[in-house]
């Protein structure tokens, strides 16, 4: 028995986005509580010259879907980025988690040696096989956007813990 | 062909902390030309109520041993998570290098089906299957630590980017 492709990549971006939506209602309590606009989550930055909440949830999105896509072998649907509001945000995932649970086992599996090829805006490709592509790259660059959204809300003073985090 | 557990854990753990050094590097760097200690980095948190960047690594580190620990059946050695200077953050992080480089393939692979139990400070433990803690639990827990370290030297105004966290 070993791990495939699919339960590798679908099953922990699913996961993951659907605690992010539960990070998402305690950060419009929060909001509501504070009587703020949850909207002035979205432009919040760790560092200015980072990029601000909604960008971290779109390239999170972005880096799902193309791994999906990639692993196998379609192009990814490009979205718009326009997301401007608490609501739009949480579509934003929904269409994600929408999109992934889309795909079939058997579309991914069987992908590992597959190869991926990511534009850089300067220099050659990135270049992977599939199976290095997802752990050395997809989901690292996954977690990377999904925990510094989880950031800049605990940072904002959301209640997020780690259980809200693991989804446990 | 399929991911072996070890190869969805070994190798994405000490790419990672190989990256954190370099990361490391640019924070004492940083340091030496604002003339500051290094050391002031170690106290850094997000928000007053999160923990602070040694301890980010501490966890890691833990997170990291731990699943090599439980995945091949071992105990997980206790280290006393005293580091107080970049130099020891540093010893720390290349000691749980030399620790997951310790284990070979054979002893983590097969451990899809191995039951885990981890214990919480309330309530009953968490209990999974190997292939299941692996992919949401040690490497999400994993991530959300390293990240968060990422996060605490970017927030400083280190010159980390993307590129330094995927070590590309």
């Amino acid at each position: 028995m070993t791990i495939s492709m699919y339960s590798a990549s679908a099953p922990v971006f699913v996961r993951m986005f659907s605690n992010l939506l539960q990070w998402l209602d305690k950060a419009e309590a929060h909001a509501d509580t504070r009587k703020f606009d949850s909207a002035n989550y979205l432009g919040l930055r760790l560092a200015p010259d980072m990029l601000p909440f909604t960008r971290q949830i779109q390239i999170a999105s972005d880096a799902a879907k193309g791994a999906m896509a990639r692993l196998s072998g379609q192009e990814a649907p490009k979205w718009e980025d326009n997301e401007a509001t608490m609501a739009e945000v949480r579509a934003r995932i929904q269409k994600t988690i929408d999109y992934v649970k889309s795909f079939s086992a058997v579309q991914i599996d069987g992908s590992e040696g597959r190869e991926i090829s990511i534009p850089r805006r300067t220099g050659d490709p990135l270049r992977f096989d599939g199976e290095t592509y997802l752990k050395h790259y997809a989901l690292p660059n996954f977690f990377f956007h999904v925990t510094t959204a989880y950031a800049l809300l605990r940072h904002a003073g959301v209640a997020v813990g780690k259980n809200d985090y693991l989804g446990n």
